[in-house]
């Protein structure tokens, strides 16, 4: 069946593939010492215009969110996210796992407002009883965000600004970084986002890989032991060329970013589409995420012939309905999709 | 340079590489729910013969003793280990980074005895400040061990009856179970295990995968939110299929057997040898890591043509050396590293 | 300074003084097995009318909150609490230490609606990523709540009914609970409570005594190895009569409830003052922690002459100020305050 | 029945108790901020001769060991301990529970010799795989051991440099500490202790008080947001002054220092008994525990007459046996116990 479910039903994007195909008979460093992965990095570094930048391999976001979390800050702070920022729900409590409270502030369209950051930065400072409070250490935001929208670059830098005021770490979850760069019109880019956070990770399960997520430390501002940190998180990798050879592929002749572009476009086709027919958008998504209204007989229709996230019930009768492009969607699925509509 | 280093420096097995390929552009549901996820299911529950078997896919044996110990046993509960089981020691402190004391009792060979078992048992039974005490909950072996030893059947019946008296789950970590089960001589299988423990897991990640672990309930009686725990640990892969495609080509045809026997046999061969020019060996292995001493001269010469990790010294003049044989093993690496011993 | 700032600075009621003193030179029992723990104990029980219930004795609010709420749910489950919960700002994130994300409902008054839980629970039963969510498995309540304010006898039954149809426990956090109970026409009672939830505390350290909870599980129902587990917690304390001996002498008698009372006269005694004087209040209160809005040049001349709280700012001219009556609070004392109010 | 079965069996000394008797009626402030806590603080630090020390008043020996290992180093970090250490055995896996692994060094009657840590430490950092190795970060002591043995200075001296050439701190555990430095002939003095450590607790539990222990870094050093870390784990009495009056009253006149040493003249006058008897001792210890071999009938005479520990069987005829002598020793117990030797 068709799907526009996610952006991770697809296996790995043809280049990568190959890549492992190539490398699969040569022996290798494990760990993440293999020559793939040290290539992979430097690409990484060239790309983000970061030179000195640790570099790590990981496997998943939940994994990563939390390894970078509890490595970070110090066992008793906590970390402040928007409600619906992924580390807030749809971890299963694994921040919490790692005894890390998360601090939540409102959204707006998935996004964190420097204000309420400040607000809330300002309440906690002078509170009489700020020592019986969890102690905010890091900043968590997504980009693009849950919701497909993404920031501009004077909103990440006000909230940086803040947190630098307030010595808290921005961390910044680019489980789906690719397509938030290849936002029509956006000017954030890799090398400014070196710069304007502590820590970030760029996504490949999401945007063309069969697993893994690259951690990038900016400044070469890796917590001593990261590596250890990894390991006692279940996140090293033994086989770390696994992960290592798919990045060297994707950040070789810009693939990354041009297979996350593909899948803006096809987002974009599609977001006329829905406009053109009429339908009600619930946010206004300029990346691969789109969530329309659809009319619950609609909804029943396009279910049995195409696969996509009901997300929430909008009124009696109607629902808002998600819909992901990817790297991997065709001009025929979108075709397919469009005749549907 | 040739390497002996470890049974996780190569690729994937062909086999399991050709399954990635053809499965890649056919799209799937996610978090392991995928036709291929569910296929390798039902093999790996024949090959076990356990039908009821809950079986999960996890990505690295640190993740997968974490995950396994820390959602089987209550929060304030430890696990007892042999002293050099790879809980106790190469998981950078990841069992108690989930809460759990790792009590250990020696090792003989690799191998922990049913006789320590039941005495520490006795002892903590009997022990007036038991209450204060750290409660053990469940015990954990290796197969094969950390030295390349496996137990007997009779050996692990008699840990898993203790077990069982004294209320507690037997787990055994197969992070190269396959290089276990085909041990020469030995009447271990894989039905057999499913018998005689709680939970298992099957090594993906050193036996012919890119990457993958399967771990196995064998009486569907994985605990509840089982799923959810996984999540909560940072080891539920979003794109599943990456383990389940391998899994499923393992498990097709006997392929994870074969393989395995195929590193045993390339062992034994190495064994031979290293007898035949009069080395001696510092622990009596079956399987596919051969210790043996060898005399420093003789480590420095090989050191400049072959990988091999330098286990500890001997004594002043010679050093513990072991070589790892794998599926990917070739006769031709066999020829060259014994044209240099 | 006349201090009206919390009911817990001033020492032990002369009652549980006294008993200290009597008992100091006889020798005992550690860790909860003397005479005294256990006279406390039987008292207790009688008091509740729960012959079966397992009681402990540990030594403050948040460890106690700790130590219940992780030994109570599985290590995968969180709490519901209402926002304005103990645990949900105050302990400095206590409760994720020990790994549970604490979920928050929103507060009425301090109090946590029984159709705000009824719809968590269907929004969380029926969402399609509920397994990628944390698992609820406890409510928190507190009685009286932070805002002093108290549940009636139908909203406990409700909330606790819900409970029990979606497996939750319910965990009653009575830091302050003898005040509660003695509110004036409150018809929850010691034996009522101890029916309709699994497990509540019974707060000494701002009751009379210099430290020390009473954990109380009501039907026997306490989880096993719960001793271990105070202990794991560094709750158990070594010399157990220092609170066993106060508890003994607290319900001895009927003082706990005496002193209680009076505390409660006094700040009715206050609240009526405040109304005749005009002041508005900013939650009705009906327990012995009084919250009224007063002007900023009061606030000002009052601070001089008399500790209280500054709980918040209510607009530009006025604060809400919170005065809190005790077992201690004297004629004169409140006399003294009034004059200046 | 008599008792030397511990030095925490009996209430407070009459110095302590009249100290809160006194204190009683008068208001203070709370979480440790009342004039007794900080006066306390004032008399440990001038006894200590370390003006700036940061002290704070916990509650019980397990408590201040987790919150204190858990504060000082990295939440990946281990803790290196005598395998007889308080911690590594007797604390129902309290660290472990903050996520610290115990790493165990072998003991020499009680206690840690310097020549196995710098081994282990040298070991470590050599180690190949030390990346995969829990990384320590602190080393536990207690003083005076679990066997009543103390530490000279040289031995404290040489741990303490090996400390900080491997970044370690240094913790020690002072539960019982006034007996320690109490003992006959031993120039170790809490203004040396000072000195030679990062970390350390002046028990008060086991020493003349209800309840309470004194931790103390001695150059101003605690970590930053300490007092939250001691909320955050459970360990912040609201009612603080409980605790701090009666460590003004132990640090007033000598009186912690002479009622040490009313303990030790007490034991040295029972091991002159049980060597003029003839009994032989299990370890020769200079303070308040003595390890006796009793002969399984006296074992049993006795165990009528007289509360101790049976510590572990020495043989098939006799039983190592403990007895406990406090600041509450009599004349008059001591007759007693020694008519019935």
């Amino acid at each position: 069946m068709l799907s526009f479910e996610s952006d991770y039903n697809n296996g790995a994007h043809p280049q990568v593939l190959k890549k492992l195909v190539e490398t699969n008979d040569l022996q290798s460093l494990t760990y993440g010492f293999d020559q793939w992965s040290e290539s992979a990095r430097d690409k990484i570094r060239k790309a983000a215009e970061a030179p000195d930048a640790d570099i790590f391999f990981l496997n998943g976001g939940t994994q990563t969110n939390m390894t970078v979390i509890d490595g970070c800050i110090q066992s008793h702070e906590a970390v402040i996210a928007p409600e619906t920022g992924h580390v807030s729900i749809h971890e299963a409590s694994a921040i919490e796992f790692t005894g890390h409270k998360v601090i939540t502030l409102p959204h707006h369209n998935g996004k964190m407002r420097a204000a309420d950051l400040e607000n809330y930065m300002q309440w906690f400072v002078n509170d009489q009883s700020r020592d019986h409070l969890a102690q905010p250490g890091m900043v968590y935001i997504t980009y693009p965000t849950e919701f497909g929208t993404i920031y501009t670059k004077s909103e990440i830098e006000e909230i940086y600004n803040i947190c630098k005021h307030y010595e808290l770490k921005l961390f910044i979850d680019g489980a789906r970084l690719g397509y938030g760069l290849m936002v029509d019109g956006s000017d954030v880019t890799l090398p400014w986002l070196s710069k304007y956070c502590d820590v970030f990770y760029i996504g490949g399960t999401k945007v063309g890989a069969l697993c893994g997520e690259a951690v990038v430390f900016p400044r070469g501002n890796a917590p001593k032991h990261f590596f250890n940190i990894v390991k006692r998180h279940g996140a090293l990798s033994a086989k770390g060329r696994t992960i290592g050879v798919q990045f060297d592929a994707l950040f070789t002749d810009g693939l990354y970013f041009s297979i996350a572009k593909h899948a803006i476009e096809m987002a974009m086709r599609l977001k006329k589409t829905l406009q053109a027919k009429g339908y009600q958008f619930f946010i206004d998504s300029p990346s691969n995420q789109q969530f329309v209204v659809l009319p619950n007989d609609k909804v029943k229709l396009l279910g049995e012939r195409v696969e996509f996230t009901i997300w929430e019930p909008y009124d009696e009768n109607s629902k808002v309905c998600r819909f992901v492009t990817s790297w991997a969607t065709t001009d025929e699925q979108m075709a397919e999709l469009e005749s549907y509509l």
